[in-house]
C-alpha cells in the first residue's frame, strides 16, 4: 500500500488525464474548472485505498474514484446555487462565473458523466457499482433536502440532525470505500464492513467540521470561522447547547439565532460562550471520539491484515486529529 | 400487440403503482406532480410497442418505459427553470409552485430515479440500458446548451440546427425505442435500426412540432401559437427563410426577430407571409416528409413481420398527420 499523498497524487495524474472538454464548450468547461478548483481529493482516495486493503490495485478502482469525486463536485455546483454562495476554495463557484443556467446544466451533464465512469467495469460490477451509486446520490438528495427544510423549522431534534449530515455527508464517504471494494471484488461481508467504518468516519468528520466551524483556527480553517453562527446553522453544537442549557440560556441562544446582523463579532463571542457554558462543546467532541471510535471497532472485525487495519487508522486518525 | 391508447393505458397504470412520495415529501412531491401531469407518453408507449415488436410482453419493458419518462420529465423541470417558464401543461412550472432550489434538487433526484429503474433487469441487459441511457442523457443536455448558446448567436447554419435538434429531441424518441429492443434481447442489428426509425421520426417530429408552432390550429396546438416568433427562435422555418429570400427581405427578417415587442400580433402576420412567400414553409414540410420517409425505409430493412412494420409505420403516420 502507499500512503495518503501518494494516492492523492495517483488520483491527481488519472484526473488530468481525462479530456473532459469538448463541444459544447459551454457545457464541459464548467465540469474541467469545478474539478481542477482542488480540494483534499478525501473522497476518491479512499476509493483507491480501499481497493488496495482487498490486495488489488488501486488503478482497477481509478474510474470508480473518479465516478465519486465527479458525483461530489455536481452536487458542490448544484448546491452552491442553492445557497446563493458566491466562492467555493476560494474561488468562484460555477453559477458566478458563468450564469444560473450553466450552473444547472453542467452539473446534471456531470451526475451523467459520474455514471459512465462505471461503463469501464464488467457487467456484474457494473451494476453493484451504479446501484449503490445510485442509492448513495439519492440519499445525498435527501440529505441536501432535509438541510433545506431545517433551516425554517426551530423544533429539529438531534436523531434528525445525526440523520441529516448521515445523508448528505457520511453516505458518499461510505460509499466511496465500499466502491473500491466492490472494484476489487471482495465479499459482500467486507464491502459492508467498510462502508460502516466510512460511515462512522464521515459522521466524526461532519461533527468535526460543526465544531471547527466554530472553534477552528481561522488560519488554517478553509472556511470563515463562525460561519454557521452567523447563518444560524442548527448544528450539533447549537442543538447540544439548546438540550443542555436551562430555558434562559436557551432563549437567549435561540434569539441569537434569528438575528441577521452587519458585525457579527459579539453573536459569534456569545454563541461559543453559550456553547462552551452548556457543555455543548464538550458533547460535541464526545460525539466525534464516539464515531471515531465505531468506525475503528467495525476494523478489528475485518477479515484483512493488522497493517492494513493500521493504515485505515491512521487515516482516520489524520483525519480527526486535524486542527484545521 | 395491442393499439397505441391501450399501450399509453398500461403505461399510466404502472406509474400510478408507483408509489414515488416519501420523506423527505418536499423532494417527492414535486416528482410525483410533475410526472402526474399527463402528457401523450409518446416516449414510453415507444418503449412498450418496440419491446412487442420483438416479441416480448411489454410488461417486461416497464421498467424502462418508467426511465425514459421520468428522464423526460427531468429535463422539462430543468429546461423551465432555464427558460423561466411559467406554466408545462396548462399547470404550474416546478419552481413556479415550489421554488427553484426545489426545481433543482427534484429535477436531479429525477435523474437518479431514472437510473434505478434499470435495477430490475439482470446485469448485462441493467448495463446496455444504462450506457445507452447516460449516452442519451448526454447527448440531450449537449442539446440544451446548443440551444442556449444559439439565442445568442447570429450564424447559426441549418446542419447547426438539425444537430441540435437531433440532440435535444430525437435521440431520446431513438433510445426509448431501442431500450424496448434490448429488454427484449433482441439482435444489435435490429435494436440499431429501430433506433435509426425513432431517430428520423424524432427528427420529424421536431421539425413539425416547429412548423406548428407558426402555423398550427390555436385551437388545438398545445402552445402558443407564433411562440418561436415572439421569442425570436430561430427555427428551421427561419433558417430557410434567411437562406431562400434576397438580402432584403432576409434583413427585414432579422430585424423582426430582434425585436421584443408587447403586442406581437404584426410581428407574427409578417414572420408568417416572409415564411410562405420565401419558400421556407414548403421547404419545412419537404424536411418533415424526408425524415419521415427515411424513418419508414429503416423500417423496410428490420426483421420483423409486415403486419408489425404496417404498426409502426401507422404510429408514424398518426404522429406526423397530427394537425395540432
Amino acid at each position: 500500500m502507499h500512503d495518503i499523498s501518494q494516492y492523492q497524487d495517483f488520483f491527481i495524474s488519472y484526473l488530468k488525464s481525462q479530456n473532459i472538454t469538448k463541444e459544447p464548450t459551454n457545457l464541459y468547461e464548467p465540469i474541467t474548472y469545478i474539478l481542477g478548483l482542488g480540494g483534499k481529493r478525501m473522497r476518491p482516495v479512499l476509493t483507491l485505498m480501499a481497493a488496495e486493503v482487498f490486495d488489488t490495485d488501486y488503478k482497477v478502482a481509478l474510474p470508480a474514484a473518479m465516478a465519486v469525486e465527479v458525483f461530489h463536485n455536481f452536487s458542490l455546483v448544484h448546491d452552491d446555487i442553492m445557497d446563493d454562495a458566491p466562492l467555493r476554495r476560494g474561488k468562484e463557484t460555477v453559477h458566478e462565473k458563468w450564469n444560473l443556467n450553466t450552473g444547472i446544466l453542467s452539473g446534471d451533464a456531470m451526475l451523467i458523466l459520474a455514471y459512465q465512469y462505471f461503463e469501464q467495469y464488467e457487467p456484474e460490477i457494473f451494476r453493484d457499482l451504479a446501484k449503490l451509486f445510485s442509492k448513495t446520490a439519492l440519499e445525498v438528495c435527501e440529505g441536501q433536502q432535509w438541510d433545506v427544510d431545517f433551516e425554517t423549522r426551530t423544533d429539529v431534534t438531534i436523531p434528525e440532525y445525526l440523520k441529516m449530515i448521515e445523508y448528505k455527508t457520511a453516505v458518499l464517504v461510505a460509499a466511496a470505500m465500499k466502491m473500491g471494494a466492490i472494484a476489487a471484488k471482495t465479499s459482500e461481508k467486507e464491502a459492508c464492513l467498510i462502508y460502516d467504518f466510512g460511515l462512522n468516519l464521515g459522521l466524526a468528520f461532519q461533527l468535526q467540521d460543526d465544531y471547527l466551524d466554530a472553534f477552528g483556527d481561522p488560519e488554517t480553517f478553509g472556511k470563515q470561522v463562525g460561519g454557521d453562527i452567523i447563518e444560524n446553522k442548527k448544528t450539533y453544537l447549537y442543538l447540544k447547547a439548546v438540550e443542555f442549557s436551562g430555558s434562559e440560556k436557551a432563549a437567549e441562544l435561540k434569539k441569537l439565532f434569528s438575528l441577521q446582523l452587519e458585525d457579527n463579532t459579539d453573536k459569534i463571542e456569545n454563541a461559543k460562550a453559550i456553547f462552551n457554558e452548556s457543555g455543548a462543546s464538550e458533547a460535541t467532541q464526545k460525539a466525534i471520539e464516539m464515531y471515531t471510535f465505531k468506525a475503528f471497532e467495525t476494523l478489528d472485525k475485518m477479515d484483512i491484515s493488522v497493517e492494513k487495519k493500521n493504515i485505515l487508522k491512521t487515516f482516520g486518525e489524520n483525519l480527526m486529529g486535524r486542527k484545521v
